[in-house]
């Protein structure tokens, strides 16, 4: 009877408590919005973080063609380590290491996509009651995989006013001796900034004092303008761990390949091999990438030309300054230049715009009204702002700075002297 | 001063303990003997679960053409929704579909691989503190997983003597109110089994009557040899709901391009859409599968040739039955002859073989002596008998045979009257 008792005696299937923690915020907002076009404007979307939807950004033929290579090889359909090709881990080694970060095979875990870089770093250094210091405006995904895990999240602020960077301060103020990792994310999505070398090295002073290592997010490492140069953390430091997260995604124009990868920097034997072990570990769950794209890895590396890269940035660069320009002339917006990545983000003077409650508000208006969709940046932990993918072609952005305009100059009101007369 | 004290003072990067529990028993029990081959003899492992290391089991040539057409569309190069394209969810339901058990594309879920489409499924399911049932032999993700997310493991019995059925009186026995999932494999790895019918109705009763949902990893389905019928478990009840994992590695033979899924069978509505946004949610943490793969998946399921599927059986078939005949003229060993799948499990009558503990020394004697690897089951929970892949080549398979003849006949026993003797 006491078996009977303990029985389950009708159907009751229940999601996890992780599956309910599992939070994408981005999903969360715009779902909750009501985003119903204007019936006599087409559709831009300006709120896709994938290069590759219009078109206009393809990757380099060289990387298909090394991937029709690896296919006609026969050579990777098998299994492969769980963190990967030697081959393709020397590769990836090979075309990271400087002077001051060198890298070997032995550093390196390819994982599917840097989404699963980022889930095993985080795996790897945090326990549940843990908490973790996170950028904001910042990525969704490194607080939708610590709250999913049972880990805290301390949000920094990144200050526009200084073109993005970090709030040292106030980071430093948030450390505890439950802090068992700095993100930062550079250059930033979506910021679109980039860190100089002093501010990197301010960060990495600041993990240095309280012993913290740093999951570096490099995904957009090198997409950085001309006029700016890119510095990854590593070689920046002598003493501090660092875990870069990277892949193919972003720089190759491939993110549905789902090829990551994390950079084991340890000068200082901190990690040691216990935290190498921890990611060889965890890596051996699902395994990780393609090994198709893992054959690809080393052509694609050493042989996509020069030319491709910088098309890439050129075209980025421009759009950029087109959209900073054109919404620098918009009565109520406060574009930020950005110096890198894919993305630009803008202010929105809410006094000014009495009608909308927030940045979640004027975005929904503006799909109403205008057929444009802008990220807001609430998605980010960042509300009044909204945030510009700046991969569409370049009438595509054009046009939708034109309707963004359209639509402030609609809804903009002065602030008039009488209505602060009337606060006295 | 107060936080002063609570400050790290010096390194201390600790690997978290889920880290520390991703336990991979086959990792540990291999790198845990000293496999050093005879020098005199060649090495044939007959160990590794990757029909392709030998390169006598290529893919059909239409799977290969399919991912370059893939690639050569430019169309598959973005992210896919985190569940997978439409299309190519839609092409794994028609494909999967079956009267009694219809699907369409909602109902599947694209993962990396069929190890995601497991965890995934316990990971939605199951929270720490319940417990799930897992065969026994067994494939040991399941419980590298359950354990990795603190969620307690049964283990319930398959029974050499009856073909690997399941002891259902003994699964039964071991549910309580913490069970929340009840994990099938079939066909089998390690016993290359294949449920009856009746059977797998007999198991579908079980957890009917205690209301246990089912993961059914079918990874394997359709391998099985001509005079024995694979039956999927989805068509057999209205009321238990299932969750069918399988992919693209094993009957493609592919393992290494990372393609798996989640069928979901819920025919009596248990699972509700709680169940299924679950799924979604933890797909989007990193995203599934490889989008050239997804976007070849339509092409490879509809236009490999029959003769493929069939020639992988006739091998299948004959190197089982070769494998088969040959250990049973062995003394001391029990082969079982399998049904399907890829593997063929060996007891080992301990009693016969005294210089040897268990099955790992066994088989670590059998390299040594030999230079042939098989895994010992130990590393599926099941001492005492070891498991042989039969996808090499077929002399290779005949060599190691011969060699594991010479190695019992050097080292069986006869258990004397003597012995018996002084024993009473
Ligand atoms: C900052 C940042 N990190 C990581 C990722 C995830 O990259 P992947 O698609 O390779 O998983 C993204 C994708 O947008 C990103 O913006
Ligand atoms: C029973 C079983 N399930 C699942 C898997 C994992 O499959 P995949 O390589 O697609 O992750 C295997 C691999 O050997 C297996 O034997």
């Amino acid at each position: 009877p006491t078996k009977l008792k303990s029985r389950r005696q009708r159907w009751n299937v229940r999601p996890s408590e992780m599956s309910k923690n599992t939070l994408n915020p981005i999903r969360a907002i715009v779902d909750g919005m009501k985003l119903t076009p204007n019936p006599h404007k087409s559709m831009i979307a300006l709120s896709i973080g994938d290069p590759t939807v219009f078109g206009n950004l393809p990757t380099s033929e060289s990387v298909l063609q090394a991937m029709k290579d690896a296919i006609d090889s026969h050579k990777y359909n098998g299994y492969a380590p769980s963190v990967g090709y030697q081959k393709s881990r020397e590769a990836v080694a090979n075309f990271y290491s400087q002077p001051g970060a060198p890298l070997e095979a032995k550093d390196v875990v390819l994982t599917s996509g840097c989404s699963q870089a980022i889930e095993l770093a985080i795996s790897a250094l945090c326990n549940p009651g843990d908490n973790i210091l996170v950028p904001c405006p910042g990525f969704s995904l490194y607080k939708t995989m610590a709250v999913s895990m049972g880990i805290h999240v301390k949000l920094y602020n990144l200050l526009p006013e200084k073109s993005w960077e970090t709030d040292l301060q106030q980071l430093e103020s948030l450390i505890d001796d439950k802090t068992t990792c700095l993100i930062m994310n550079n250059p930033s999505n979506p910021c679109g900034s980039v860190f100089t070398k002093t501010h990197l090295c301010n960060i990495l002073s600041v993990a240095s004092r309280h012993c913290i290592p740093i999951l570096a997010d490099e995904i957009y490492g090198d997409m950085v303008f001309p006029d700016c140069e890119f510095h990854s953390l590593a070689p920046l430091t002598r003493d501090v761990p660092i875990l870069s997260c990277g892949g193919l995604a972003k720089r190759w124009l491939v993110p549905g390949w789902r090829m990551g990868w994390i950079l084991i920097h340890d000068r200082n034997n901190v990690f040691g091999p216990e935290i190498r072990e921890a990611l060889v570990r965890l890596s051996q769950r699902i395994l990780g990438a393609c090994t198709v794209v893992q054959g690809a890895l080393e052509s694609i590396l050493n042989s996509t030309p020069a030319e491709f890269y910088q098309n890439t940035i050129s075209f980025l660069k421009s759009n950029s300054e087109i959209c900073f320009y054109e919404l620098s002339t918009i009565p109520g917006l406060t574009p930020v230049m950005p110096s890198g990545a894919m993305y630009l983000m803008v202010g929105i003077e809410m006094e000014h715009f009495p009608e909308f409650q927030n940045d979640v508000e004027f975005t929904e208006r503006l799909v109403t009204e205008e057929s444009v969709f802008c990220l807001p940046a609430t998605a980010f932990e960042y509300p009044n702002f909204f945030r510009i993918v700046v991969t569409v072609p370049e009438e595509m952005l054009l046009e939708a700075c034109g309707r963004i305009k359209e639509f402030c100059v609609r809804h903009y009101r002065h602030l008039s002297q009488g209505s602060n007369d009337l606060d006295q």
